[in-house]
C-alpha cells in the first residue's frame, strides 16, 4: 500500500498551493487506476469570489465532490456520474469570501449573504438562531462556514479499497475566547456512491468551553420535488415554532416550489442502533433516487427537519440536519440542556455519511435500515414546540 | 460596423483578466483611428486598496474616464482634455476595497469611509440616511458602492459614433431577503464631451421587493467655487432639515470654502420636458466652464441637492443627486410614498447624462435649455423640511 | 555615508513590491560588513493570514525584529543572537489580515480576533476599552493596530553606527470624521541590542482633533516568569479596578502561570528626568535577562501594566503599556483630563526605546538608572481605582 501526501496550503508555512492539479495517472497503481480521477485546487478571481479556494475531486466512475477551504471545508455540490445533483440553488449565486461577511449584520444574519452550500457546518463555538447576551452577539449559526481553514491536506491511498481523504484544519480562536481547533475530513472511497465526513474537534484551552454543532445538509432538484419523501427512525417530533406547526400533519413528505412558503422546521429526535447510529434518507416521488445520511447520534443526538420549499428562485431546497442541538438560540439551548462542554484538552468526534441511492433497490434497502432502526418502536408528535426564540 | 468585445471579469468562471491594456491602434477601423484612446484595467496593490480593480478609459481628443469594478462600477473621475475634472478632494484619499468596510460601523455610516468617487451609486434595496428596523439595518445610502462587479465586459464599436461602453453587472442578493441584478453602463462616444450612464435594475426574485437609487454626482474645484452657480428648472425645493433652513435664500449659488460649514442639503423635485427629461447645471464663477446631468425624471423624479462647502480638507464638494427620492431614512421615504417596489422579474432603466461644458457658449447653450424646460412655470420654494429624521 | 532607500509600498502608486529581499552584501560599505543582516518582505497565504505583509530585519550578530506593514506597522516579535524572546504566545497564533477583523464584533471586542503582537498601537483616535457614545462605537484599542500601512519605505544607512530604518504611513481618515496620518518608524542600530520606535501623528485635517495612543507592549516567557520583576520609577499607582485591588501588595513582582488568574491592571504615574524621559524594565527571577523600555512622558505621561498571568495557553503575558492614557473608555478618559487634542495641521511625536537587556550587569545598570530616575522621591499607592467603566 503506497500513500501520497499533499499540502496545499498551511498558514504556520505563511503557504498556499494556489491553482493545483493531480490526476490518478500520476499515481502509479493498479487499484488506483481502476477508479480514474482528478483532483484540483482552483482560486477563484472576481466579485465576492476573489481569492477563493475551491478543491473539486472528480472520479470518473464515482462521484464529483467539490469543497471549499476559504469558507471551513463545507461541501459545495456533489455530482453522481448520472449527473444526480446533490446541491440546491441559493439565490446567493457566488462563494462568497469571508471577508466579505459580516456576520453581525442586520441582527446578527451577515451569514445569508453567503448560504449556498451543500453542506455548511454551523458551529462551533455555538450554532443557531442569533441573540445577544451581554457583550456577546451569537450570530447565526455560528462563525464555522466563515473561518479560512489553517491547513489544507490532501491523502491519496491505494489500500484495498482505494481512498482520497481532504483534511482541513479550520481554528476557532479569540483572545480571552474559545480556542478550539476542528481537524475535518472528507473521505471518498474512489468509485463508491458515498462519502463520509470525520470531524474531530479539540478545546486546546486550558478552560472548559461549550461547543454546538450542526451539520446543514442541503438538497433541491432534482431529490426534492412536489411528493419527495423523508423518511427516518423518529422518537420525537415536534414544529420548532407556530409557524410549523400546520405542517406537522404530512412532514414526511414535501409539497413543489411554493410562493410564500417560507420555510417550516421541525425537531427531530431519531432512534438509533445499538451502536448509536442512525440513518435518515431523502427519496425522490418516484423512489427512484435519493440521498441517506448517516451519523453517529453519540455526539449528533438530535434531527432538524427544515422545509424551505419556496420558489425554485427563492431556494427550494429542504435542510436535514443532523446536530448536537437544535437550531434555537444558544441561550434556549443551554436553557434546555442541549449544550455540551468539552474539558481543557477535551475532543469529540463527528461521523456523517452521505450516500447517492440509485433506483429501487437502493430506496428499498435504505427504507429496510430505517425500519431495522425504527424496530416498531414508538413515534410521539408533540403538536405544541419545545421552546421559543 | 465591427464591435470588439472583451470579458474582464466573470465570478460564473471565476476568473477576472487582471491587469489589462487595449489601444486604438489594435482596432484597425478609419473611424476609430480619428479618435485614439486607450484602455487599462489595473489592480492596485497596498493598504487598503490592496486588490481593488480600476477601468481607465483615456481618449486624447476627448476625456478621461476612470470607473472601480470593485467598488460597484463607481466613476471615481473624469478629466477633459483641457484638464478640466469632475470629482473631488475626499479626505479619504484611497481607494478602499469593499473587504475592509464594514457598513454597520458607527451607527451604519461605514460608508463614510470609503467615500471619495465623482458618482457613487446609493441604493440598491435601500438608500438614504441610516435607520434600524427590526433587525434590519439600512446602513447608510446601501450597499451598492461597496459592492463589487460579478461580470464586467469593455466594448467598442465602431459605429457612425466610435463608442466605447462599459459594462459591470452587480449583484445585491441575501438569502431570504433581496435579489436584485443591476446591469450598470457608461457609455463614450469616442471624442466627445459628454458621457451616460445605463443602469438596468432587475428583481430576479419572484416576490415583489422595495428599491431605491441615488445617483451621488460630486464636483469639487475647479467647477466648485464661491461664485459657482447651480442651475435647474424647479418646481418645488425645501431645505432638507432645519440647518438647512438659512441656505434657502442662495441656494442657487455656492460660497468658498468655509470653516464649519458642515453640510446643507436642499429637495428638489425638478421641472421636465414632455418627453420627461430634464437638465441641470453647475457653472462656475466665471461661466467659463461647468458640468450638465441630464436624467431621465420618469424613474429619478427628484433631486438632492447636497452643498457641502466646508473646507478644501475636509471635502469641499457638491453632491448634484438625482434620484428616485430624498435622502430621507427609508422609513421615511416609504411612509412619504416616495419608495418604489419591482414586481417579480420586473426591470426599471435608469439614464444619466453628464456633459463637460467649455465656454461661453456652452454655458449659455445650457441655460437656454434649462429655461426651456422651466418654461416660465413657477417655483415654489417652502421653508420648511418635508420630514425629519 | 550613504543611504539606500527602498519603496516596498505606495497606494498613492497602487504599488507593493510583494515578497522582496535584501542583504548587506549588496551594500557595499565597511561599516555595514562588520554587521551583516538580512532584510525580507515575505506575503503570507493562506487561512486568515492571506495577502498579509511580514517584514522581517535580520541581524546576525544583534536582533531579529518581525513587524507587520499590514497591521499597522505592529511589531510581531523580536529575538536576539542568544534566542531570547521578545513576544508571547497568543491564542490567536495566525497573522490576522484586518480584512478578517470586524472591530464592532462581540461589544466592540473584534480586536481580540487579531491580538498577538509584541507591540501593538492602540489609537490613534480613540484607545482604551470599548464603549459606544451616540452613533460613534469606540471599539476596543482603536482602529490602529487593523490599518494597513499606506507606504512603506526601507532606509539604509552606513553613518557611524549602521542604522535600518523601517517606516510606514498609517492613515486613519473618514469622511467627516478623523483626519490623521501617522509616519511610524522602527530604528535599528546594527548589532545592537535596542530598537526604537519614533511616531510622529499629524492632524491633517482642519479642525481640532482627540488623539490616544497606547503602546501595548507585551511579553510572556521566557522574560515573564514566576518571580519575575516589574522595575520602574512611580510617583503613584492605583488599580483599574475592583479586580486588582489585591494585586496591590505585589504589583512589582509576577506569578506564574495560574488558572483563573485571568488579568490585572494597574494604572501608574511614573517619574521621569529633567528631560521628560523615563524608564522601565521586565527582569526575570534570576536576574539575568530583561527588557528595557525607555520613553519621553512629556507625550506618553503614564504607563498602564497589565497582569494577565493566566495559563500558558490562554497568553501568559505582561503587558507595560507607556500612553497618553490610561485604558479606561475613552469618555472616561476625556471626562478625567487624558485625551489631549491636536489642531489642524499640528504633529505629535512619540519616542519608545526597547533594550534586550543579558546579564545581571546589564540588569544592575538599568536598576541603577530607575533608582536616579525616582531620586528618592515618593510612591504613592491608592487602593482605589480612579474610575469605573
Amino acid at each position: 500500500m503506497a500513500k501520497l501526501l499533499f499540502t496545499l496550503s498551511d498558514t504556520a508555512m505563511g503557504y498556499d498551493e494556489g491553482d493545483w492539479f493531480f490526476d490518478s495517472d500520476s499515481f502509479d497503481s493498479d487499484r488506483i487506476s481502476d477508479t480514474p480521477f482528478t483532483l484540483t485546487q482552483e482560486v477563484l478571481e472576481g466579485g465576492r469570489q476573489d481569492g477563493v479556494r475551491v478543491i473539486t475531486l472528480t472520479c470518473e466512475n464515482g462521484l464529483t465532490i467539490s469543497l471549499c477551504p476559504t469558507r471551513g471545508m463545507d461541501i459545495l455540490e456533489v455530482f453522481s456520474h448520472d449527473g444526480t445533483r446533490l446541491g440546491w440553488d441559493s439565490p446567493v449565486d457566488e462563494i462568497a469570501h469571508p471577508k466579505t461577511i459580516n456576520l453581525e449584520a442586520n441582527g446578527g444574519c451577515g451569514w445569508a449573504e453567503s448560504f449556498n452550500e451543500m453542506m455548511v457546518r454551523c458551529g462551533y463555538a455555538w450554532a443557531g438562531h442569533p441573540v445577544r447576551e451581554g457583550n456577546m452577539f451569537y450570530t447565526l449559526h455560528g462563525r464555522a462556514g466563515n473561518l479560512p481553514a489553517s491547513r489544507v491536506e490532501v491523502e491519496i491511498s491505494d489500500e484495498d479499497r482505494p481512498t482520497v481523504r481532504i483534511r482541513g484544519l479550520v481554528k476557532e480562536k479569540v483572545f480571552k475566547g474559545v480556542y478550539f481547533e476542528c481537524w475535518t475530513e472528507l473521505s471518498y472511497e474512489l468509485g463508491s456512491q458515498s462519502f463520509a465526513i470525520h470531524d474531530h474537534l479539540t478545546n486546546v484551552g486550558e478552560y472548559p468551553h461549550d461547543y454546538q454543532l450542526v451539520y446543514h445538509s442541503n438538497f433541491g432538484a432534482p431529490l426534492l420535488e412536489e411528493g419527495a419523501r423523508f423518511v427516518a427512525p423518529v422518537e420525537h417530533i415536534s414544529p420548532f415554532n407556530d409557524y410549523a406547526k400546520p405542517g406537522l400533519s404530512d412532514w414526511q413528505t414535501f409539497v413543489g416550489p411554493t410562493a410564500n412558503f417560507d420555510e417550516m422546521m421541525f425537531n427531530i429526535r431519531p432512534y438509533a442502533n445499538k451502536a448509536g447510529n442512525t440513518k435518515v434518507a431523502l427519496i425522490d416521488k418516484a423512489g427512484e433516487r435519493g440521498v441517506a445520511i448517516a451519523f453517529d447520534t453519540r455526539t449528533l443526538p438530535v434531527l432538524s427537519l427544515w422545509k424551505n420549499t419556496d420558489t425554485l428562485k427563492h431556494g427550494y431546497v429542504t435542510g436535514i440536519e443532523p446536530g448536537t442541538g437544535f437550531c434555537y438560540p444558544v441561550t434556549v439551548e443551554r436553557e434546555q440542556g442541549r449544550v455540551k462542554s468539552l474539558a481543557a484538552g477535551e475532543s469529540v468526534d463527528f461521523n456523517v455519511i452521505y450516500t447517492l441511492l440509485h433506483g429501487a433497490d437502493d430506496i428499498a434497502q435504505v427504507e429496510r435500515e430505517v425500519e431495522e432502526i425504527q424496530a416498531g418502536r414508538e413515534t410521539t408528535v408533540s403538536d405544541q414546540p419545545i421552546a421559543y426564540e
